[in-house]
């Protein structure tokens, strides 16, 4: 029996060890940096590492959208099986919200209901990856991406967004990273863990590039809204025209919920041409057999996507506002630590180490250890997360 | 662009046409006889298919089971996200609510919660799958596990579920059809789509022969203590001092909340086998990675599996009793069906259909769908389930 018994178990090894990318993840490294804390600290644990404003009473959800959900489960309409895409009003709630900033229409049937915007991602990873090829991500980025395309055997290529030009991506560096492997480029917009907003004219710029490179586009607008700097937020979708756009979604961060789990993938394809490469139906035959987002929160969601009170958005907003300029006032007092870039969106704000002027530090991972250790305090390294821990 | 985007089509493509049996699912399948009903047909469509209690009124959830989702919803504390493998309370209640009937205690550790039995489907598939394995499933089965295989490269050997004999396992033939490759093999019991419920002897056989093929049994128990005849439900879990056993399962069924989307996978080890063998740890991986069940829902748990009342069980159990009684009583009336063994659990039936004493009727297949269209009655297929549509 144990024998027969350690096949299996040497087998799921093998895995493990040609996949240890997948334990790099935020929450591999939140989960490492709090078991440093100091447990005889008195003083409460301060957590900057948090993309998750529904962790925060301050960013509370809507009276609307917490409504909306309890008026939907008590009709006891919802608590069955939902169709594999979503449920028709789901969809077509996000095709409405998605199309006020977008100069076509988007129509229900280009809209996949997820569990949040992890399973849009692990879809749209799981659709393109085949073998040989390769996907193009920026850095920094949100390593869960880095995970899921080594569990998928797609391979990576990273593309530079530049700290000195608004984290900009690096337009040069994904012409000469693409090659005839390369399926897709990813987004992310506004940027985590940069904090920045990408122009119009930097995303057309973005758009043509892919065209000319043959390459689709899936825009990660997961903080889709949330900005409070000179550049408003343009969804990528508005260049769809150029180049075929793939665009992940969610309420998780605007409404505060992160717990809800409610998600969308959506093609922008006001040409035609996803339909055509069978994207569409690939998609189809993954999510019919992968698990469906509550049914329920399905149904809440039109009246969470055209009911939220703007005063909410504002107010959101206007906090997030100034929690930022607090951090990079702070930041500035501090001699070893400068902010390239002042925040414009999104929750996170990426900051310079200056690790010369810190005795007994060696690099960004010992640095939160420590920090950890001694201050209780988490912050997320930035160089380190997309390396092995 | 259209040569180098055609690039990308032609990929996914070819993964679309290697994986045609990841089409091949009740929802398919469902969708596709919906299809064939006759619009003008004035009568309702009466759906015999749905594994899906939550669709039906009569079997309306517990009043505790929906007051404790909105209670934990207006608490404002399970709105961010939760740990990759579920929260403690909700995972502590999963391990009491098991331990009950199980001859050990099992710990929070052992549990890993999942967005519904789905994705502890798609979580157990993942983990075993590996270059070369092969996985027993049962036949008649469950269709989704032979598209969630195909989808990740795992070989699939069916076992036959004998209808003579009450739908047991065909013991012998899960002994020649494993080899050094097989890693496990799947239990379902409650049985879907046949309605048996497995003995406590039966059981104990199954446990014995994967431990002599050193083999892992995952218990697919979606269906549990849904019984109503003389054989009561027996977890798998209860042999697991023989053979490492995972066991799957979700309110979905009992609680009539399909739509809810909370389910879990654990590990009964009493002796420590699977922790050893790095299965729990490649789980939690792959966990980590992919999408989390509703927060709030977890945060609901405990009230639902430990105050739920008797009475709302015992009126469910009720109903399938009557209910499957009427079936069989109405099919003893149809000359060219029959039913070898009546349902004791669950909520199919598996019918035997003579195509000899019908004109103009091939198959199963050809009679699901001429029913639908001249009768607007919807069943599933027995046989073509498992092939090719």
């Amino acid at each position: 029996m144990e024998k027969l018994w350690s096949k299996l178990s040497s087998r799921v090894n093998e895995e493990l060890n040609a996949s240890t990318d997948i334990t790099v993840t935020v929450r591999g490294t939140l989960s490492m940096l709090m078991q440093n804390i100091n447990p005889e600290d008195q003083r409460p644990v301060l957590s900057l590492s948090h993309g998750d404003p529904g962790a925060f009473s301050c960013f509370r959800t809507s009276h609307t959208a917490e409504q909306a959900v309890v008026d939907a489960l008590r009709s006891a309409k919802f608590n069955c099986y939902a169709p594999f895409v979503g449920i028709l009003p789901a969809r077509r709630a996000v095709a409405d919200y998605m199309s006020r900033d977008l100069p076509y229409k988007l129509s229900p049937d280009d809209v996949y209901i997820t569990s949040g915007c992890s399973q849009a991602m692990e879809v749209i990873v799981t659709v393109v990856a085949s073998p040989g090829a390769n996907i193009l991500l920026p850095r920094p980025g949100y390593p869960n991406y880095e995970a899921l395309c080594t569990f998928s055997h797609l391979a990576i290529r990273h593309y530079d967004l530049l700290p000195d030009n608004n984290w900009e991506v690096d337009l040069e560096a994904v012409k000469e990273l693409a090659d005839e492997n390369t399926v897709a480029v990813l987004v992310v917009n506004p940027g985590s863990p940069c904090g920045n907003v990408f122009s119009y004219e930097h995303l057309k710029e973005i758009a043509e590039t892919a065209k000319d490179l043959g390459i689709l586009v899936v825009a990660d607008e997961v903080y889709g809204h949330l900005t409070f700097g000179s550049n408003p937020f343009v969804p990528m979708g508005v260049f769809a025209s150029i180049v075929p756009v793939i665009t992940l979604g969610s309420i998780s961060k605007r409404w505060a919920v992160t717990g809800w789990r409610l998600g969308w993938v959506v093609t922008c394809d006001p040409t035609g041409t996803l339909q055509q490469s069978k994207i569409a139906e690939y998609l189809k035959a993954y999510l019919n057999i992968v698990s469906d987002p509550v049914t329920f929160i399905q149904g809440a969601l039109p009246d969470i996507l055209e009911k939220t009170e703007a005063d909410f958005f504002s107010k959101s907003i206007s906090l997030l506002r100034e929690t930022s300029e607090i951090l990079c006032d702070g930041i500035q007092e501090i001699p070893c630590l400068a902010c390239p870039t002042k925040p414009e969106g999104a929750v996170f704000i990426m900051v310079e180490l200056d690790v010369s002027l810190l005795k007994g530090i060696n690099d960004d991972m010992d640095f939160c250890i420590k920090l950890a250790k001694e201050e209780s305090v988490i912050v997320l390294p930035g160089n380190k997360m997309h390396l092995s821990l």
